[in-house]
Parts: C-alpha cells; structure tokens; sequence
C-alpha cells in the first residue's frame, strides 16, 4: 500500500468496520454482501477488466453473456429472484449487464396484468422462454403519456387488435433490451373502438421469431445508436405496422374490451402511479448513491497519493487534499454521500409504510408519496450528478483518463437527471403538492406530517449569536425550515396575485414555474437536512460514528447554506454577519474531516474490481495502475495510419510543397 | 424546413445576416470564413459523417489522414500558416485533426531557441520532415513544474545531456501526437552540471525512427488509453533511459550550458509566461465559445421543434422553449455565448497591446495580462462548461444520444477546466494579483485601470427604486462592481488578520483560498458585465441589433445576480426587496428574448456538417434524422450475442433451471 494513503488509515477517529456494518444495517448483512459480491467477483464471465476498451458492441455481448450466466449462477447459489441477495448482485455486475427491461416486463404484467394473463405470461419470463420489455416512450413524446401516438384498434371481427404507428415521432424509441434482445414488448398505446378513442393502454406484442428471432411481420425495429454511457444496453426502435394481437394481449386487471367491444373500467388506476414511485425511490440507491459514493472514493484516495506544490517552502509538496479548495470540492460531496444515503433509508421506510396502508385499500398516502418520490429523485440525482462532476475535475487531467473510471460514473449518473421523469418536471409535481398543501394548512385543514412546517410560516429572525451556534442542528433545520416555508408561500402568493390580476391558471402556473421548482428544491433539501440530524441525534450508542457523522452533518447543512446563501439572506432571516459565522464555521469544519476523509471513504467498501479505477484502488498504486492500464489499451496496436500516412509523409514525398 | 422552426425564423426582430457579419468583425470576413468552410466541407477526406461510430483507433487515423491532407489542401488553397483562414479552418474541422501538438513544438522552439536552433528545426518541421511534440507533463506533476522529476545530466566527455525517467511518476504522460505519431519532442527536465541542479529546461529528443518510426534506443513509449474525449488524439506516455542528446539540443536562447560545464543565463525568462498567456487566449475563442455556441444552436432549434404537454387545455402540445423552466435553462447560456465572444474581443485587443508594448521591451503589463489570461480562462471554461451540461440536459433524452452532438460538445468542453492550468489554481493567481493591487491601490500607489475601482471600495446601496431601474447598465454594473470589490476587500481584511494572528503567510493564504477564488471569479464576472455593456452601449449604428443585443447584456447581468444572490445581500447593497425586482425584471426578460431565439442562435452561422448533429440542424428534420442515423450505427449489424446467449437461451436448453 502506497505509504502516503496507509498513513492516512492509522488515525481514523472511529472503527471502519463499524461504521461499514451500521451503513449496511448490521454485521450480517455486510457479511452477506461480501459473500455475494466475492462470488460475483471471483467468476470471469462477470470481469469488468477490459470494460474501457470494449466497443458499443462487444459491451452489449458481454451483457447479453452476464445475464445468461447470472441464471446459472443464481441457481447454484441458491439466490432467489426475490431474496436479499438481489440488491448486492446488481452492486457487484455495477448495472453491467442486460435484461434490466425484461424485469420492468414482468413486473407490468405483474401489476396491471389478470390473474389469466399473469398465469400465462410470468412462468414464460421467468424461465426466459421469452425476452421482454417495455415500450412507452416514443421518438416525439417522453413524460406527457397522454401525448403518445401509437395506436391499438379494435376489429370486432377478428377479436383482435391492430397496432399502428402513424409517423414517424410515433414510433417508440429508448425501450432497453429492445434495440437487439427482446422477443416480446409491452406496447402503450391509444386504444380505439369503432373510432372513439379510450386513452393510453398496454398491450404485449410478439417482435421477434421464438424460432430464429427474425422480426415479426409488421415489425420494424432496431438499435438506437451510440449513448453518452450504456453502451452495453440495447435501447431500441420499433415501428408497428398493422400488427395483430389477440384481444387477450391487452393488460386488463383495471380496463377491459369485451368480445363485442363494450370497454369497462374497473378498480383504481391510481396504483400505476405507486410502480413509478416505486422506481424512482429503487434507482436512488442504486443508480445515483452507489456512483456517487464510488467517484467520493476514488477522489478522495487519489488526494492524498497526489502531491502537488508546496504549502510551505523548503517542505515536501504537499497532499493536494490537504489545500482548502481542494477539501472544498470533496468533504461537502462525501457529506452528501452520507446525507443521501440516509434520506433513502428515511424515503424506502416511507414507502413501505404507504405499502402497507395500500394493501389495506388506504390510498391517502398516495399524493405525498408521489411528491416525495418526484421530488428527491430530482434532488438527489441533480445534486449528486454535480458532485460526481466535481470528483472527475478535482482529480485533474487523470480524473479525465476512462481508466480513472470517473468518466463512465459520470456519464451514467447524469442520465438519472433524464430517465424515469425529467427532474424539472418532477421538481414541478412535487411544487403542485407543496402549494396545495401550503393553502390547505394556511386555512387550517390537515396535511401530511412532513409539510405541518408550512402551517407555522412566520417572520423571523436566526438567533445564532457564534461561529459555534451553527454547529447546533437546531439551528440550522431551522433555518433550512423557514427558507423552504417562505420560497413556497412567496410562490403561493405570486401564483395568487396573477390568477387574481387576471392571468389564466395554466399560464400563472409557468409565470411562476422556475420559482415552484426552486421551492421545491428548497423544501427536499430542508428534509433531508432534519433527517440527517435525526439520524445522527438516534445515533446514541457509537460515540466514535456519532461524532463524525455529527461533522459530516454539520457540514452538510452549512456548505448549503454557505452555497445557497441568498435565500437565507433575503428577508433578513440570516444577518451578514451571521452569514459570515457560517462561512467560517463551514471552513473550520473541512479540517477536521479532512482528517477522517480515507475512513469515511473506505466505509463504502467498494472492491477494487468494483470501483474499477486507476486512480482509487484500496492500495494507492495509482500511478503504476495507469501505466499498466494504459498498455493493454488497443490504442497500443500498430496502426494503419503509419504505412497510410505518416511514412510517405515523413519520406518526404510532399516535399514539392 | 419543419414548419415550426420555420415560423420562428420569420419574426426575427433584427437582420441575421447583419448580425453575423458584426460578430465575424465585417461582412468580408463572413465571405472569408465561408469560402473557407465550404472548400473544407466540400471535401470527403474531412468528413466527420460517422464520427460517432468510430473506435479511438479509428479516429485517431481519420485525424492523422486529415492532417496529413490537410497540408495539400493548403497548398491548393493557397492558404498559408500565418493567413487569416487559419482559424476558420480550424473552426470548420472543429478540432477533429492530428498535429496539433507538432505546432506547440514549433512554438516553443521559435520562442525558446536560439537563431541556429531555429534555422535547423523549423524547416524540417515546417516540411514535416519529422513530427513535433511537446513534453512537459509528469504522471506524477502537472500544474507545478518546479516539481518535474525527469532529469538531464550534462557530461562535459562526450558534450551530450543524458536524459532519464528516475521512477514511474516522472514518466511523461498527456502530450499530446506523442503516443503513436511523433518522431521528435521537446522534453522539460531537470538540468545537472557536475552534481547541482540548475532547474527545468526544454531539450530537443528524438523519440522514433525517421526511417520505420520503431522507438529509438533507451525510449519507451506509447499511448495512454481512452479518454472522456479526444479519441483522435494520441495522448502519450515516454519513458527515457540513457537516452542522450547532443549539447545543441538544450533550447539556448535564454541560458546556455558551454562546452566546458559554465551554465550561462541570458535574457528574460519571463517571455515563458507569455506564451502560456498567448495559448490560454486563444484556446477561449475555438475551443470553448465555438462549442458554446454549437450547444446553444442545438439545444434552441431542438427547442422549438419538440412539444410537449399543454400550456392551455385542449389546445396543441406546447414547443417546449414556450416554458418558463425552459427559457431560464438555455436563454442565459445564449447570453452567456454573446458576453464571452465580446469578453474574448476584448481579451485578444489587451494582448495584441501588451504584445505591442513588450516588442518595445517594456514589461509591465504582464502581471495583469497572466492574471486576465488566467482568471478568464478560468472564468469563462467553468462557465462554459456548465452552460454546455445544461444545453445537453435540457434536451431530454434525446441529448443524451451521441447523435445529438451534444455528449461530444461537453466531454470535450469539459476539459479546458483542466489542460492549460487547472482553473482553481489559475483563480489563486488572479486573486494574488487582485490582492496585492487592492493593497497597492489602498495606500494610493497607482494600479492597472482594470482594478483602479478596488481604490474607490466604499459601504453604500444600491439606488434603483423599481424593476425597470435593474434594466440600466449603471445600475448592474455598479452593483458588480461594488460585490467583486467587497470580496478581494473582506479576503485581504481576512488574510491580514491571520497573518497578524501569527499565522504563517503559507497556510493564511491556504485559508483563505476557497475566498480568493471566490473573489477572483467574481472580478471576471464584473468585467464581463461591465464589457459587454459597452459594446452594446457602443453600438450606435444598428438599432435592431442593439435593441437585442441590451436584452441579452441584461439578461447576462441579472442572471447573475438571481443565482449568486448572497454576494449581492450579504452587506445590504441589494436588499430583499430590490432581489425581488431583480427576480422580476430576469423573469420578465426570457419570453422577450425567447421570441429572437432562433434568429439569435442562426446568427452563429454554422453549417450542419459542423454541427454534426441530429437534433440542431437547420431544417429541423429531427425525429427523421435521428432515425435514418441510428440505422447506420454498427450496433444495427448482426450480433454474435444471438447465436452464443440468447438461442440457446431462448431454445429453452435452461429448461433444468
């Protein structure tokens, strides 16, 4: 181990090991994720190793043969579709493999599927006799489903219906798994009987041959094209041109058409918003913590390999983690870490308690739900693609290098900003619930316990009289508070004052938008903040952790104030002078957990085979790495440019010039 | 042309085409710069059609064969290395071309060699009778070239330098044309005579056969592997053993090692930061306003052309650009692409002055030219950077696909943060030179005229009394004024207290660095602002022009303020309510540019093979070409994965499972 990074080990203020247990929820289960992730590790067909030279084609076939493998591999491991073991399988491949879609299949067959229809459908997946997919989106229409142009109708005759995609922004374009893989799909399409149109439905749709996986008559589809990351998925096209499915092959738990055409509705569509609440609150963990945690790593490791200048002359140069700017790029990004990690454990305990009253056929929850699911998705994901950003700069031109692995956390992470609901759109659901439940609380109605804070909105003043009284939790959740409850009554109040001079609602409702987005911005990061300090106030029995979690806490809270200081400033809230017990506050506090920085990080315990990085590898070999890294690249093959271009060249066969 | 983009066109509140001419700097040049694009574009050999599907070999092949035409082209051209379409050709290949390097190598010999040395090798590199590079980078050090670690011992016997890579950190890594194409390098390295370290110097190395190009003795050498961007180049990495040059290689024009072992200085050395001043300007206009530019000019179309959602029920899907959220996304990062082209204007005249005043031998303007050089390098790539990730993110999904054009933008934008100085610590050089002038111009000592506005530094408030008053130019740029003087005021206040504290200088000014940065940036801004007030306030003849372009300076300016509210309330300059108006005038400003949009982004006047993108093309054909481009990808050829995973897969051979 690089000696420069083994130092920074021996004084950790805390138990690694602990810390480690208590992030996974007990000793037990980092025991079995270890035991999943050696598993995974220690078999070939899973190796990530050649994974930055790999073509968009050779990606996808290395996908294609994990997911087929991982079959294999599940049944002799005796790991279940449902077990525990799933979460740490998909952190170990790190989402490297294929047939992510094919469980969305299911799970809508699942979910809006009869009894009838799952009974066929699911004992198919499950054994792979089919691969399956999901298509929603289309070439012209993301978010807005009711926009969606392909189109189901119904031939009484033949008791089937005839799927059409009328133009070209109608074909539906993204689907993973569809691009190459997929032998059957969920289409979303408009439904039409004897010309009436019923809206949106879902319907399966058979695209290519069992037999030779040629495409299905009528089927036009194919692979998307190269991805700023994904490479390894099949995003796919498909066109529809007259094709026929049985009338059995529209999902129908909720809405049905019956042999004569008669359409019925039955039971609450309201539950399909509960799948994608689901989703995003499953991606956080996954898709933006653990990339976000890894890029923490590989930064915060290479800071103290890394040398450059003098912090004093005459002295060794000197760890650049130990500059201020550069602790000021990583420590607030590794608080973030931990923050998010938190609010996901504060977010899925939410969700599973509205699970439990859905079940119960209680859907009041729901509306909350929703709004919190929307609304940190677009925070967490925003905020944390921006700090994955930060990791990749602060690691200078090797951060830049692929075989950093910074590059690829990035690019893939900043797709979770775009992917199940564009953050400004989710951002402006979120804002809707917020409004509505500022007037209701305002008239004295009740409201969901996390916004009873706006039935408390008042002027005020911050009573912090020192540097130290921003160290008190108290202080600034409320502070936090009071900037969340008065971004959102301001909104509230303009969005009044227009409607009422006069303005349409529609057209008040975007006057206001990029206002109603920062306020809901405001009010997801108020939460997250108070249930950072909760946790770490439950935190009773770990004098070590709770320590450092209480730094990371603090600093959490005031590199957000110290970065968003206007709206604390506005109304006076925060004096100036407060504003500047904070930056100094915020400052100090970077030292202090520069000190625990590799601890914190080595926490994550990330493998090496996971991070797959140059530049973060537990034992600090960085430059080493990259340099046997870098010869195995294929740019190291002899190239035809030379005998094409540079020989006659620098034979001078130019020199008439 | 899509109708609706169409439609935009016809509005235009000013002529395009006089727009345009006014930005190339006169209608003769737009003549220039489009015969000079055509002639490139019309030619196959400098396609960039299917940029997107290539591997780094083969684009790194695509760049040596354009190069190497390149240099025909010109001869039948007759355009010459000095000429004025130098850099529309370089604007037309965008960048995608080898040998860029092999012009820094001449640079530096022309700059740093003496008459002989310049009479030898630059008309074997002008004929490209070998190929340049330029070696200065460590594995282990960048920015802080005191600490290069590669070595050159002079040895008085044969009259050579030998040259050695001691260990893996010092081995050269980056330069660029070096991993697979150079035959020769200028390499920085440690000077020895008889034992004593004379610091760092440029010798002249030959690194491959002229003859089969196979690595000269005691040199390895080869390419670092793939990067976030910049496939086309071969970033490389030389290790040397032995290796050993003759005397005449060390670069003398400044100082001299004679046969006899004296080391002799002569002349300047700060000439050197010139140069860095010089690369760190030009690179502003081509490599970060262009793509800039490019980003805006796709993401706006793109724009106007999606629809999604209603803004009034029942009526048509909105274009997406008629959104609130939308507008304040992309019309900023517009703004943002005019101020930086005019700030860029001003930069290249302040340089072209200094150049003057230095050819008279006089010196001093160079201390605020490497500050300009380096805070606005800083300033605008952050800025730019950012802006370009918005552009991308703003377009959905669909940005997200490399066929938008938009991932290679940023991942290429990305890395001017970095190479050229890493932005934080070309920030701390400004912040030096701002702190030491503030000092100068407190004790009454004159300072340039950039700065002489830290001497009138005074508490007060802003005047304006309502929104429309945010609309002067006095009025914002005062207050920019007033904020950067108030942070370089209370960071030197800081410093001095620490100092006086007993602080050592070395670590006061390491806390204080977030705020120097901080400080630095925020004197960049100011001068922006205040630029490019005065050229729209100097723009008298054009009105329709001027009209649009004082919405823009405006929209630029309280942007600003909207996002970095705290600077601007933290001493009560701004108060709340004055934030307000602030907010309201910025709000009110997007749908009066919004209309000019289109007309605004045409006016950048690149091509669609320059654009190189499916969503930003003139016509506005996007969903047709995305499709048609996605049929080309490689990823649409057959693949092995059917045969070896998914038949036997489907063909139920897991059937045991």
């Amino acid at each position: 181990v690089n000696p420069d990074l083994a130092s920074e080990r021996q004084t950790a203020s805390f138990s690694v090991e602990k810390l480690t247990a208590w992030l996974d929820g007990g000793a037990e289960r980092t025991g079995l994720r270890r035991a999943v992730v050696e598993a995974i590790e220690r078999d070939p067909v899973f190796s990530r190793e050649n994974q930055y030279f790999q073509s968009q084609n050779e990606r996808y076939e290395a996908a294609v043969r994990k997911a087929v493998h991982l079959q294999k591999k599940m049944h002799e491991m005796g790991w279940t579709d449902n077990g525990p073991e799933l979460k740490y399988i998909y952190r170990a491949l790190a989402g490297d493999v294929a047939f992510l879609l094919h469980r969305v299949f299911m799970r809508s067959i699942s979910m809006l599927g009869s009894d009838k229809q799952v009974a066929k459908w699911i004992p198919l997946a499950t054994r792979y006799q089919l691969i399956g997919s999901y298509a929603q989106t289309e070439l012209g229409h993301g978010t807005y489903l009711q926009g969606l142009e392909t189109t189901a109708v119904f031939d009484v005759t033949t008791q089937e219906f005839i799927l059409n995609t009328p133009k070209i922004s109608a074909m539906k374009w993204w689907p993973g798994d569809m691009g190459r893989s997929a032998t059957h799909t969920v289409v979303f399409a408009q439904l039409y009987i004897e010309g009436k149109c019923y809206g949106v439905h879902p319907f399966i749709v058979q695209i290519r041959s069992l037999q030779d996986h040629s495409l299905c008559p009528g089927i036009t589809a194919g692979d998307i094209g190269p991805k700023m990351n994904f490479e390894h998925i099949d995003n796919g096209f498909l066109m529809l041109q007259n094709v026929r499915v049985p009338r059995e092959n529209m999902l129908n738990k909720f809405c049905e058409v019956q042999p004569d055409g008669t359409y019925v509705r039955s039971g609450s569509q309201k539950i399909n918003y509960f799948t994608m609440t689901s989703v995003r609150i499953a991606l956080i963990s996954d898709e933006v913590i653990a990339p976000l945690m890894k890029a923490c790593t590989i930064a915060i490791r290479y800071s103290v390999v890394r040398r450059q200048s003098k912090l004093e002359p005459g002295e060794q140069e000197a760890k650049i983690l130990d500059y201020q700017t550069q602790q000021e790029k990583l420590l607030p990004q590794l608080a973030a870490a931990y923050a998010f990690h938190f609010i996901n454990d504060y977010l899925e305990e939410l969700f599973n308690k509205g699970y439990g009253e859905i079940q119960r056929k209680n859907f009041d929850t729901l509306p909350e739900l929703h709004a919190f699911s929307s609304g940190f998705k677009a925070m967490v994901t925003q905020y944390s693609t921006s700090a994955v950003e930060i990791c990749l700069r602060a690691c200078g031109g090797h951060g830049y290098s692929s075989l950093s692995g910074l590059p690829s956390l990035y690019t893939k992470i900043l797709a979770s900003c775009i992917y199940e609901g564009e953050n400004t759109i989710l951002l402006l659901q979120t804002a809707r619930f917020l409004i509505k439940s500022f007037a209701a609380a305002s008239t004295g109605q009740p409201v969901p316990p996390s916004v009873t804070y706006l039935a408390a909105m008042k002027p005020g003043k911050c009573p912090a009289k020192s540097k130290s009284d921003f160290l008190s939790p108290d202080i600034y959740t409320e502070a936090y508070q009071h900037m969340a409850a008065r971004l959102i009554s301001s909104t509230a109040a303009k969005l009044q004052d227009l409607v009422q001079s006069g303005v349409k609602k529609h057209h008040a409702w975007n006057q206001c938008a990029v206002q109603l987005a920062q306020a809901a911005k405001a009010h997801c990061h108020y939460i997250t903040v108070k249930n950072f300090a909760e946790t770490v106030e439950k935190l009773k029995t770990q004098a070590g952790i709770q320590k450092i979690m209480k730094h990371l806490c603090d600093l959490f809270a005031l590199h957000g104030i110290f970065s968003n200081a206007g709206v604390f400033l506005h109304d006076g809230y925060l004096s100036g002078a407060q504003m500047d017990m904070v930056t100094t506050s915020y400052l100090d506090l970077l030292p202090v957990i520069r000190k625990d920085a590799v601890p914190l990080v080595d926490a994550f315990d990330f493998t090496d085979q996971n991070l797959n990085s140059a530049l973060g590898s537990y034992d600090g070999q960085v430059y080493q790495r990259l340099y046997e890294w870098a010869q195995k690249s294929p740019t190291n093959k002899m190239s035809p440019a030379y005998e094409r271009y540079l020989k006659p060249l620098l034979h001078n066969k130019l020199s008439h010039l």
